[in-house]
């Protein structure tokens, strides 16, 4: 967890956090052109302005979340943002964009990863489903295990993927430098190319900036993770969000621009063994098929990706420990650093990403419509939250950070509406109904914690009171175990009581000798139990406890044998649950356990 | 369970306990056949011999067992005899016998039963594993429900069988009375006839023998119930005993007789869609097919036999209880009454009787081989154990009741013997094994607990000490829940020390504040988790608490919500729980859950 890190420097801090926003750049060029060509070869021209335009969202994004980063030193995630500025609504309803964004990143991170493979190897084809299952089961697992995360296991892949990158834009615009555009030919699946051709061309040039957009997830992990730096930790950040922003639109408009010298576009669908990513194309067209270069590619591309898929594993679990800290998840979430707890979150966050890329058959053209919806609609509120920060501080220049701020959300508000309609049919609908369940959750779990508090709340007077106590010590046998808990008892209660559940008459008089042999005085009860049952004699015997005297606090006391081998637990059992179950409302009893020790 | 019955009569008691052991009538001598049947058509004609054989070691078995039943007026199964006189060893073998003879009387009975519906409804045969663990599933959750049975419950499809196979006997007996044999055709599968030709005569007869020893299974059942019975209890059980010897006797003989009468035996196996009960061929023969009569005696067999495996379901939780409260079983086990226990048994017999059903697909022929291994080495082993009592107790004439019984174990012994001899490889190996494994657990278990009993032993001066104590009150947050769980520590301990452990430090000063204006003085310690864990910090605390005054008992004591509802439920968790299992082993440390009701 990152929490046991050393504080990060700039070089290594950069792959830790944005990782998942540079392996963007796997898939987004391939995602604008698929819809391009929807309606025609003929639009596949319009790549560049499409790519251009998306870069300069990506600087407005980012300029703006530097003034974040800025002001939220100890970490401003959408939520913690939204919920300072703008209320309770907006920060759940960005918490829960986020919480689905997570999963959405396992799911298309893994399947792209997949692609990467299969574009490499295409006998695995076939495969896609059990690959796409085995890598997220083989992530959480490592998760499970507790991975020990250090700047080193990031920076490997990711400076690796953003050199990979690099070297293949570099060699590919020298070769493409002065040639002509080649005449494209356009491979796709039967009936897709054109099939939009009658659609507004405005409406498709939207859809295509929409899936586009995918290049911008991943923004928001730097200003989460600001602590984490060296001092100057803000400093620090903003840095990271420059480099990531310069390295971003370079590999973007590099992918963008080769795209285009391609003598041959494949564009087939997921589902098509035919398949190759736009990338694998793109490399292969630069180092040659079959060549080192292209290899290189591939596996740099799927090493960035499932550690893109890892992040979300370890911020999903982050996030939902500050809701369940603010009571809007189940609180004992928010105690990160048990075991369990850890393990519940990782847990939650494979199944539903196992379930996304099965339902989705693994198929990446399928899973990235989904994406995006939940990211912007978090900018979105994070900017406006800005907004409103500034004007209620009013310090400095707050009407230029202001503008800053509010032109972001704009932008990226009106990127969320073109996203939201342009992508509604092929699944984005899917996400906004997760979105309202979520958010509808986290609601009902805050009423509820709202309403024990009510309930339990102290008048101003209430101060201790001090009661009558009675102890009640459960008696099978009389062993060491069971002295131990009668030195227990006496120690604590002037009024003590031994109670012994009998299933077999046979056994009572050596007890009660051995009992006044080793304990004396204190009185023994012996209850018969016509039905051979241990627990309905004891509730009787507290019930007419209970009638005797109503405002006493009886103590049952429960010896507890702990055995050290799992086979010789088997043996034991746990008498206290049990009775605190069959106790049910009774008020004013309480369940002590003493626990003695078996080798 | 039968603990909660009235009295019972000779009337209602001979249902209740002999509806096991009249059911085997129903298959007895179909055994008998299909046996005699490898040897070749002849050596059909030795079938009244067998049967004589058999029902004079039936008169055997039962005059042995009325000297049990005189001698255990409060029940005397073989486990109980043999511990008694004959030791540990044999008592367990016995045990372990009686186990898995219940596992076999459900599978036997079930399959038997279904075998009777299958004769009478052919279109069902291609369901048979389907119809056995149908049915299986039936009873065992019918007892899981808490079966309220009554003597009526018994009493209808008991004597509905012992009415409707008498009448079917006396209808028989007349119509065949002074006809010639019938030169009988024998109607089996191919290959089966005489296919056991060339072994020696003696052989076939002894395994023929063997396999129709299925008719004393469940004779058992009455020495066991002897104090249900209504005063004079032994009086009553051994006439029931008497009526039970008369009653099968007469069956087993009224059906070898009429078997012989019969124009056609069709002695298929199981298997064979063509399968017919012998039973149900005579039923034929008497009253005609598809007549009313031959319905009748299908439902009453089907009935007793569903009865009879539903006896088990009692039984055998029983002996596990006993054997539970001798310390052979683990103890909670000896709890009957206490729902959990009493269900844990139901299930374990219901996953056992159907895992062989579904190993033998529910065929009658390759069950029976399995049964009446167990049945006869129990009786040898408890008659054997009532020939040392009467040497011990040389009361009376002791000599002639020690050669009563000993007449019996020399029989059921030689029996035993031979069943395991000429059924080894049908199956008898299998029992022989598990009979061998099963008395290896208990004694395994019982080797644990005395080594228990030795480690907790007390020493003859041990008195109880008092220890200093201090209390640890863990606080969330300061509500009514806590301020009770803090009058309690206060109630009862001097030193009390309230600590909290802190995910986020802003709540820490409102914390302060509500704890003076509620509680004053008493010390609040605040811990910070760095790594976002509640349990470990207090572990530290704990463990640097010992480390201070290692002889103090530190009782910790933990605030825990009950909610009604089980989704918020979902919103409470128990830290008792997690924090005994994170202490481990250490000494002195207490756990007490003071719980809060939630609306």
């Amino acid at each position: 967890m990152r929490e046991h890190h050393e504080r990060l420097s700039l070089f290594f801090g950069l792959p830790v956090f944005a990782s998942d926003a540079l392996s963007s750049a796997a898939y987004a060029t391939e995602a604008i052109l698929s819809i391009l060509i929807l309606a025609g070869i003929a639009f596949m021209a319009k790549l560049p302005g499409i790519t251009l335009a998306i870069c300069v969202l990506y600087l407005v994004v980012v300029i703006s979340y530097q003034q974040t980063v800025r002001a939220y030193p100890s970490g401003g995630g959408s939520y913690l943002v939204a919920s300072d500025n703008l209320g309770e609504r907006p920060a759940v309803i960005a918490a829960s964009a986020l919480l689905i964004d997570y999963v959405l990143t396992v799911a298309v991170s893994i399947a792209a990863g997949v692609a990467a493979l299969v574009s490499a190897f295409p006998a695995l084809h076939p495969y896609l489903i059990p690959l796409n299952v085995g890598f997220i089961a083989f992530i959480a697992w490592v998760n499970l295990r507790g991975v020990r995360e250090s700047g080193m296991l990031f920076a490997f892949p990711t400076y690796g993927f953003v050199l990979g990158m690099l070297t293949m834009i570099l060699f590919g615009v020298t070769k493409a430098w002065g040639m002509e555009h080649p005449a494209q030919q356009v491979v796709a699946d039967t009936g897709v190319i054109g099939s939009e051709a009658t659609v507004p061309i405005l409406f498709v040039m939207l859809r295509a900036f929409s899936a586009g957009c995918v290049a911008l997830t991943g923004v928001e992990a730097i200003s989460n993770g600001v602590p984490a730096f060296r001092a100057p930790e803000s400093q620090h950040a903003v840095l990271s969000l420059r480099w990531l922003a310069a390295i971003m639109i370079t590999m973007f408009l590099g992918t963008g621009f080769l795209a285009q010298y391609l003598p041959e576009v494949s564009l087939h669908s997921s589902a098509n063994p035919e398949y190759r990513t736009l990338v694998s194309q793109i490399a292969v067209f630069v180092f040659g098929p079959q060549s080192i270069g292209f290899y290189a590619i591939q596996f740099a591309t799927a090493a960035i990706l499932i550690l893109a898929a890892n992040t979300a594993f370890a911020d999903f679990p982050r996030l939902a420990s500050i809701l369940a800290r603010d009571g809007y998840l189940p609180r004992p979430l928010s105690r990160l650093g048990d075991r369990l707890v850890f393990q519940n979150g990782i847990v939650v966050l494979a199944v539903l990403a196992t379930g996304l890329v099965v339902y989705f058959r693994g198929e990446l053209d399928l899973l990235l419509p989904l994406y995006a919806v939940g990211v912007f609609t978090a900018f979105t509120l994070s900017q406006s939250g800005m907004v409103v920060r500034w004007r209620r501080l009013r310090e400095g220049n707050w009407r230029l950070k202001a503008s800053v701020n509010g032109f972001g959300a704009l932008c990226t508000g009106a990127v969320a509406i073109v996203i939201l309609v342009t992508k509604f049919g092929e699944g984005a609908w899917i996400v906004l109904i997760l979105i309202s369940l979520t958010s509808a959750v986290l609601f009902a779990i805050h009423r509820r914690y709202r309403a024990i508090a009510n309930q339990l709340s102290l008048a101003p007077g209430r101060k201790v009171e001090v009661k009558r106590q009675t102890a009640l010590l459960l008696v099978p046998r009389v062993h060491e175990g069971i002295l131990a808990a009668m030195d227990y008892a006496q120690a604590l209660h002037g009024d003590v009581r031994a109670l012994h559940v009998t299933l077999d008459r046979k056994v009572v008089p050596n007890l009660r000798r051995a009992w006044e042999e080793h304990v004396g005085d204190a009185p023994l009860v012996v209850i018969e139990s016509p039905y051979r049952s241990l627990i309905e004699p004891i509730l009787e015997y507290v019930d007419e406890m209970l009638l005797e005297d109503p405002d006493r606090t009886i103590t049952v006391v429960v010896p507890e044998a702990v055995a050290t081998k799992w086979h010789h637990r088997l043996l034991q059992e746990n008498v206290a649950a049990q009775l605190k179950r069959a106790l049910g409302r009774r008020k004013n009893v309480v369940v002590s356990n003493v626990r003695y020790f078996l080798k």
